[in-house]
């Protein structure tokens, strides 16, 4: 598959680098590609994703059937911009991103939260974008090889078009996750937001970020 | 132990019954223990649990060495008023209440989150009590009988005195919790109580409250 990944951050490598694993291909968005192939943590880490092609945010986003959004969630929106809202229209973009706020320092609040989310907010920007909210919830290695971790665990996707999150579910699938839970319709983005600030906690509580939660029931 | 439950709910109800189970002496509190006493869904109830004594908040409290507060977040620190900020003091207080705010309808929001958490907010005003925030995660028969979802899951504890923290820790392992996570202090309970609107759309989305998480690492 033709796949988008917005985001030059680790998240954002881990993710393209797994995708091309997998034999999908992938280019990564970013504002300036000159600039973003000349940055130390991104130049040390291209030569071990060879397949993977860097490009502006419009380019890869036109040339993608889906796209992942795995900007800071601040710049979540500008970055849709820059894609095109052309580009986004249809096709189904996964939210990855957190709307964390450092400004008060660490751990970080939430810009939005409880009456509203990130996910809501992308959405009612790109009405004809297949938005799944998912995989905000760990780690960026965590995301693409949870059997790592050695036990099952959970995953989330929300989003108001079924085909689109059977589509995410398929893809997380092939990263090895096997117990995806559908939340429900976009709203139900809020929960999964919200999630953040317990997962910062335990990061702290337990001295990594690798973890994951499994759903027991 | 003596133990005060405060709060007649559902939640109220199976702690204290467990808890007598377990050998301790328990005294639910209420505001009036007449009127608790005629209502339904208590008088239906109290037969299963005849060594379980009914009192007023402040009764409860004072007779108790520690303190569970079990009563919907907008109450509580009502209820603590009640109970009498004398009784509270040097005690540890097991604060499994979460701010649910339903004037929107359902799901609920938070009345409380992000940069202050209601265990904050009852730990500032009853500051010599030794709040521990736990058990609000999960639903009121799992919080007792974890055992029975069938295989190991999670519970956390916030709070900032370590003893404290270490009595409920004993306590949760006598109802058949075996990963009890200390989160750190008091703020990290709203780690704990923000996760809620994410356990509301795993309740939805999995149609049942039968679940609970296990932090896998």
């Amino acid at each position: 598959m033709d796949i988008a990944v917005l985001g030059t951050g680790s998240a954002g490598r881990t993710i393209a680098a797994r995708l091309a694993e997998l034999g999908h291909h992938v280019t990564i968005g970013t504002r300036d590609p000159e600039e973003t192939a000349a940055r130390e943590d991104f130049g040390e880490w291209a030569p071990s994703a060879p397949d993977v092609t860097l490009g502006t945010f419009e380019d890869a986003a036109a040339a993608a059937e889906l796209i992942f959004l795995v900007t800071n969630g601040g710049a979540a929106l500008d970055v849709l911009d820059l894609a095109g809202a052309g580009n986004v229209a249809g096709k189904v973009l996964v939210d990855v991103s957190n709307p964390l706020d450092f400004s008060r320092g660490f751990p970080p609040t939430l810009f939005v939260k409880d009456e509203d989310s990130l996910a809501e907010r992308v959405q009612r920007a790109h009405p004809d974008a297949r938005v799944v909210k998912s995989l905000s919830t760990m780690n960026a290695s965590v995301m693409v090889r949870p059997a790592d971790l050695g036990e099952s665990t959970s995953v989330f996707v929300s989003g108001n078009d079924a085909d689109a999150k059977a589509a995410v579910s398929a893809l997380l699938e092939s990263f090895g996750h096997d117990d995806v839970i559908d939340l429900g319709d976009i709203t139900t983005a809020r929960g999964a937001e919200m999630y953040l600030p317990l997962w910062l906690r335990l990061m702290g509580g337990l001295g990594t970020a690798s973890f994951n939660i499994k759903v027991v029931r």
